[in-house]
């Protein structure tokens, strides 16, 4: 169960606010990229993780951490909203800051969650929980964890250089610190399991009898004016060690799809039937 | 631009048409794991690709690859609902067999699509596109695809498992075995950019100043009644080199957020003024 | 301003209430082929409604009896609820009609709505109004009506196939008729307006020299191994009367697409820049 | 910042997995009526909060509580799942208690998240952060917290009347008795404030010269064949006390909404211009 | 079943059209505060309602008044966007007005409905009916019903401040009188059956032995390091007058969520089974 | 099975980068005017297809086609992104076409996308499959195709009155020109199936028994204050020649929805049971 004290997990300084970062902001909160999904996304993995009960402490541990993640965000959100122009005075449009304010920040940051953040991203699109990734599978979910934070650090790292206030830059430096972090952790839980190539191809428990192994390490190019692309994919030994990569052009193994006529009751045209 | 062919790239045989089994295939075209992702994932990376352009190049090639797969299992669904019932007779309701056909089939396959196949997922939920990534960034571009391919693999396998139907077996056999080749891929083109630990953390290329490095390679335990998990990430070097992993208890590093008064003209509550 | 009378505009009667059916009566009320989505289209189109005000007139009557549908509709939805099992008795389980009930129906029609109907679709989505097509042209408008109407008859007519309910036939023979007019009437605007091929192409306020006519009246055959298809669109004058129809190969016209590099500060590898 | 404990907050047992029930429970999971839904909208609200601060930690401290809530549910989902059948044998299929489980089951759970829970509803539906509502007004927050807790606790009895499983009683009884206290505490924030009279209308703090006050407290009747509804609403002081109740027939006050023709660089069509 | 008669509800002058504030109106027209939430949400509530006939005639009046709403909006957005930019002159972006325009307005009312209003919020969101609350409980939906008034009355607040059009302004009053009658007239309903007590705790149908009623009345602190807040909720008689409000400190009732190893094909990695 | 080719179908120059037309230009690529949409549209329908095969040829090589578009769109995009704004200078601010710039903008093309195209619309909402129309009736879907093309060429042409940028407008007139062709071929097909008339009412194939012919060609004026509005629908012959248009005033059928008391385990409050 889960517990709360009440400072933040790091200092939130602003001292200029800006309603138009406040906006960018959004998206570490409710982006794809953001705090809402990693915090849900560890949560629910840790809910079906079967299996060694360490990783499912790691990942209980680390949404925790997202919950605090989110919680200084939220108030960064707020702090760059003080002062937010809240009414539309003809000569504030014509002075461009202002009015480039008025055209650039959220307006439901006014008009909805009176100066404070949504769980939304800088479109002002809400987060949905379709993104959460939880496949029951170890390494898939490791994966994805990796890949969220790969494009959370990616997202820090470009609102760090959007803005210039130091408290901003001094908060961004703590989230990019943390996911470096992250993304070692969940790669660390691959190495424990053998190391990527060991868990290749995931889930590494299929049966060979279940698959059509003469298409598992040949790379199909269906390009029509070029070569296939030459790489660490196209020769030489396949990553999990099963296999040789090969390259060859893609070709139709398959049937003409034809599905005949419609049924009589099926409310196809007669024209179809 | 593209081209097509009028064959399908793989064989679809159907032996015994069964659409609850159609409706659990939605998941292969329109859930999360699906090909529709993959394909489209691969085709704006592909359009965002900045830097060796080979790799602009196996992305499309990939992408078009995933078309094709779209296709032959919206012909696999098709097949698989020939013959659904299209009529409540009360006969059949008292049929176990009917009854159980007529409530576990998706209704939209009769009522919306007239016995074809959907962009949704096994629930009919339409697949929205909010879930392709593309990032900018190769690095958490590849991640995100290995990611996606282990999830794909994951869903076929557990398709296989499903089904009795020896045609959905075989088709599904090269599923699995496709998306085998697509895992290795997209992590050989991180073992060319020098392997994971090269590549880690995702951007590489932000600068160490914007990090705060003091946070870079510390577990940290929000749990208040177990000692954090041991592994490969809490003690011993980093595995970006730079770095020694430990371990600490999470603890505050902020202020408690307090956002004082709500201004007059905010529509709060007066008390809140 | 709208008003409302206390009577339905068609009887509902449902001899035999069936939850499974209340499930696909959903379709027609929150499915895009269904009457939320009309009553709404018709309204916005109506609001946007510039030039002749007689096609506003006509928009707003149609969305005012769009809304009747839905309301008899969803009176037909809780009549077939009524009875509906709110238990999961274990006798019940073992009892094959009573078992594909339970598993056929939308849970949230005991769960959520406690046996009535909601603005969900058959398979529980809601309804989104993305679906709301009114672009400000008439021409456009109009032919998005038609397909709205002509969805909206295919449905009536699977369901009207679906049920043994004398009651439910009656009701959907009303909305296939509805359809029917609905249909028809849009189509006649567009005959008002001078016939279709007066209408074409949509929007006919289009200066020629906007468009490159040379790809105006050919069919291009994206197909490597078939012929383009012949019929009506590949020879002869186009429907417009401005051209003639002809076909080709389809071929690349433009360049092939590189970004170059990428920007030291956009947060991608640095292998990229 | 937040912290975790190993233990569930309460006991979760389940004497007869039943993945049909499992589907069920996910609607207090992931619905609008769940606990995802509560969690995220206290937080929230408590990050915008202004004004005492102590309805700030009231908020905080319950969006904590209801953490421990979706946790709980979450294994509640998974023991149901436990033995849930992977294959569609054809002997199964033919048991009559077999195929409605595989009928009423959410296929997800077997194709998605390998037996374990996800953030959709019954219907499999992702929830969405639309439904936080946080307003930054007090009072229109905590109505809309009894809101929630007053459809979350409908639910929790629901799902109590259609399990037979002792242990899921126990379970949801403790969820039934916290969405009491949780009704109960919001409403009781209103009474700190004063009461619902003096709250109302929400906000209390819009100058009356911005209220055509004589349309404040008259009840409009839109029907053309009843007579207005009577009752406390309909006569009599106004429950704030600012007025009186009367009725009078609804009656339009605006003129015909006319855009008159079309702008014709607009690309609508020509016979609107 | 519905009617319609031609002239607006309340009238709607633009003395000056701003196509900024047209975007900021759409909130009240499709944002989950809006018009099509509460005429959708009291339509399907009537739809829905047991028990006394006047309360479904009650939703049911003020669903189509709400109807009006949508209809007077739509035209206020119209009006505010004659003469908004369909052009990026170079000039103009020079322009500080004009720039700020062409980058604060939707670009889909230009756009997509050509100068007319949509149904989506003023991030240019659709609305979803995922938002229509209708529990088939009177008192759940009463309290949604506030909820919503509330809402929508902040909302309306927050326009008539953002805007200086006396337009705009006489009909924004119009709008928060209507909304404070609509709060009114649904805690009116409460009053009747017996005020706001004997109402709780919502729905008041469930028999006590299906609660756990030692955690009906005590608020749990779940704060590590504050005390509980003290205030209404935290000692003497419980609203509904069946308990006596305590304080405890949060603790855990249940056991460690613990699921074992993964099933052999269940796809997950080997080194979970 | 698809296939690809390295050049784009049609050349994309940029004279002068603008990224607040970059994010206009989504609305083509993500918006449900756009390209996504009708190559999936026309796929899916290719897939359902069924009667003539020439049909299903025609969809699919179309359905190409529009990938082509994307692409190229794809590419204007990242052209236009090609300088956009990474930082807020404050120096910057202060200048009215960078502030613009940065106001009018989509933010998720630097921090999500890393400049380049999404598949979303001009307000970032992303595109989902619920617009693939496809119902299994050949004329449904093609009235469906020639709304999706007339939607697309309305966009285009606002979008090429937008613009000032040659390369651009260039690009547009080709995406104007291939709307007009493929609005002209989807009505080709109906023309080949007999022409409007006979199509009509979609679908063909409904006996007149499940009509309730009495209703089917009469326009119902819900209007309270106007007469019907008079047209090529008010009277004469139908246009499918089976009946007589006539004017009739809307009437109650049915019945007062009536439901009587709620069920005693409903979790209904007590007052309405």
């Amino acid at each position: 169960m889960f517990y709360h004290a009440s400072k933040l997990q790091y200092r939130v300084r602003v001292e200029k606010p800006n309603p138009v970062f406040a906006k960018m902001l959004q998206q570490a909160i409710g982006g794809v990229e953001g705090e809402i999904r990693v915090a849900m996304q560890y949560f629910f993995q840790a809910m079906g993780a079967r299996g060694p009960a360490k990783y499912r402490d790691l990942l209980m541990a680390t949404a925790t951490e997202e919950l605090s993640h989110i919680e200084f965000l939220c108030h960064a959100v707020a702090l760059n909203l003080e002062g937010a122009p809240t009414t539309m005075q003809e000569e504030a449009a014509k002075d461009p800051v202002v009015g480039a304010i008025l055209s650039g920040m959220d307006p439901r940051h006014v008009l909805s969650s009176g100066l404070s953040a949504m769980p939304v991203n800088s479109n002002g699109v809400p987060f949905d929980m379709s993104h959460i990734y939880a496949t029951g599978n170890i390494g898939a979910d490791m994966m994805a964890n990796v890949t969220a934070e790969a494009g959370g650090r990616t997202l820090a790292a470009r609102l760090y250089t959007m803005t210039n206030d130091p408290g901003m830059k001094d908060m961004l430096s703590f989230l990019i610190a943390r996911d470096t972090m992250h993304q070692e952790q969940w790669l660390a839980v691959i190495e424990e399991l053998g190391g990527v190539k060991a868990a290749l191809p995931i889930p590494n428990s299929v049966p060979q009898s279940h698959e059509a192994t003469e298409f598992s390490y040949v790379f199909l190019n269906t390009s029509l004016d070029k070569d296939a692309p030459q790489g660490r994919w196209s020769s030489g030994p396949s990553l999990d060690g099963r296999g040789t990569f090969t390259v060859a052009q893609a070709e139709a193994h398959g049937q003409e799809p034809s599905l005949g006529k419609a049924r009589p009751d099926s409310a196809a045209q007669k024209e179809q039937m």
